[in-house]
C-alpha cells in the first residue's frame, strides 16, 4: 500500500477522538488506510421518509451505508463506539437549503428530531485503486478530490430532488480499464465511474473550477473519470430547501470501523 | 412447469383486472405463473420512515420491491399500470393495531397520506421450485399456505417492532437441499428457508393451527420447512399499533409485471 500521508496508518477510533478534540484538516482521503469512509446526511424526522426513499432511488450518488433512529447520534451498524455529532472534521449546517455555518463540532446544532444517513465515499476505493497501481493525484498533490455539479437530475422522492454531484480523478489513460474494475468491485461506495472523458457531457464547464474541494493538475496522458459523489445530498439540500440538514463539510469525512474489503463484492468484474 | 390452477396460465394485468372487477380468491398461489407476488403494507406517511427502516433492518421478511410516494397507489416499479386499492383479492384494514375490515376492495379505505410498500412473496419461487422436482403440498391440495407467528422477534425501527411470521412447506427429506438451493437465489422473495425441521426452535407448537392461511397434510417422509414471511408486517401493525394501516389479506397477493426471473440471482448458490 502506498503511504500517502502520516494519518494513513491511524485506527478509525484514533482518527476520529482527533476530531473530537478539536483537530481539523481539509480531507480525510489517504486516512485510516483500508478503513470505510462516509457521507453525512442529518434531516430532521418528518423529512427522513422522502431521504430515505431518494437513497433507494439513487443508488449510485446514495449507496446506505447506515440509518440511525431519530435523535439517536450513534452509526449503530459501522461504528457503534462513535459519535457523528462530534467524530467528524467538519460539518455544515443547512437551513431552507442556504449553507449557515460551517463548523468543527455539530452538537451545538443537533436536534433531537435529526435522523442521520450514512452513504459510502469514493475514498474507500482509493487504497484498492493504489494497490492495483493506479495514481491518486489529488493525494499525491495533499488536496482534496475536486467535486462538480452535473446538468443529469436525480430521481426525486417526496420533497427532495436535485443534481447529481460528482467526484473526479485524472487517471493515465492506458489505467482507466483497470480503475473501472476495481471501482466497480465497491458498489456501495459509488462503484464503477459514471463517465470518463469529456466533461461536456456531464455539462461540466471547467474543471479547474470544481464547485466542492480543489482542482487537481492532470497529467499529460491523464483522462478525467467521473465517479457519482455523496455531496449529491447537499446539492439536493441546496435545491430542496428542507427546512433544516447538517452534512458533513465535503472532503471531511466519517470514518467508519468496517475495512474496504467488507464491502467488496467479489465476482462482479474480473477486468483487474 | 406443473399447471396447478387455471389460474396459472393468466397474464398479470388480466388477474389484477379480474380482481378490480370484483372475484375473489382464497390465495393467488400458483396464478400467473413465472410473474412474482408482492406482499402489501400502506402506513401513513408520518409512518413511512419507520415502516422502511423496518424494511432495511430486516430484509429476510420484508425485502423491498417498491415504495410508493405518499398518496399514490400505482407501483411504479413493478406494475407502473396496476392500481393497488383495487388489484388484489383481498385486502385488511388495521386501525390502532386490531383488524377492522376485510374487503375486496381498498378504495373506500384508502388515504391520501398513505405511503405503500410491496415486499417480495415467497409464491414467487413455487414456479421453480416445481420446475427443479420439489413438491409444493398446499398447491397440490388447492389451499392457501399455512403461516405462523413465531417467537423470534424482529429488529425493531422507530416505533414498529414485532415478531417474524414464516410459512411452511412439506418437503420430502431428500429434496430439502434441493429447495434451499433454489429458494436461496430468490433473496428478494424471502430467499432460502430460516429453518427446517423442529417446529418448537421457532416457538411453533401446532403445525395443525397456523395464524394465517391453511392447515396442510404432510405426507410421510416430509419435512416442514420455514421461510420468512411477508405476513410480519401485519403482526408488526398488531403488536405496534400504528394508527392506520392497510394490507393484502394473508395470501391474497399482489401480481407484479416482474418474472420471476427479473429476480432471480445467479451465482449464489450451486446446490440445484
Amino acid at each position: 500500500m502506498v503511504s500517502t500521508s502520516d494519518n494513513s496508518a491511524l485506527a478509525p477510533a484514533e482518527a476520529r477522538g482527533r476530531f473530537r478534540g478539536g483537530e481539523r484538516t481539509a480531507t480525510t482521503s489517504g486516512w485510516c488506510g483500508g478503513f470505510a469512509q462516509a457521507n453525512l446526511l442529518a434531516v430532521p424526522r418528518d423529512m427522513a421518509f422522502d431521504a430515505l426513499l431518494f437513497a433507494r432511488r439513487n443508488p449510485r450518488p446514495c449507496p446506505l451505508l447506515d440509518v440511525t433512529d431519530p435523535g439517536d447520534p450513534v452509526p449503530r451498524e459501522v461504528a457503534p463506539g462513535a459519535d457523528l455529532r462530534t467524530d467528524l472534521p467538519g460539518y455544515r449546517v443547512y437551513e431552507n437549503g442556504v449553507l449557515t455555518e460551517e463548523v468543527g463540532d455539530a452538537t451545538p446544532f443537533w436536534r433531537d428530531d435529526l435522523v442521520a444517513f450514512l452513504f459510502g465515499c469514493s475514498f474507500t476505493f482509493e487504497s484498492a485503486l493504489m494497490q492495483a497501481g493506479v495514481p491518486v493525484r489529488h493525494i499525491e498533490q495533499r488536496r482534496n478530490v475536486p467535486m462538480y455539479v452535473t446538468s443529469r437530475q436525480c430521481r426525486p422522492a417526496g420533497r427532495l430532488e436535485g443534481p447529481l454531484v460528482v467526484s473526479m480523478r485524472p487517471i493515465p489513460s492506458a489505467l482507466v480499464e483497470t480503475a473501472v474494475g476495481v471501482t466497480a468491485r465497491y458498489p456501495t461506495m459509488h462503484g464503477a465511474p459514471v463517465h470518463s472523458g469529456d466533461p461536456d457531457v456531464l455539462g461540466i464547464k471547467d474543471l479547474d473550477v470544481p464547485d466542492f474541494g480543489d482542482a487537481v493538475d492532470i497529467a499529460p496522458g491523464d483522462k478525467p473519470v467521473f465517479w457519482a459523489c455523496g455531496v449529491t445530498p447537499q446539492a439536493v439540500v441546496m435545491a430542496s430547501r428542507p427546512p433544516y440538514a447538517i452534512t458533513h463539510a465535503p472532503g471531511q469525512m466519517f470514518i467508519t470501523d468496517r475495512t474496504d474489503e467488507s464491502f467488496q463484492v467479489i465476482g462482479l468484474d474480473n477486468s483487474s
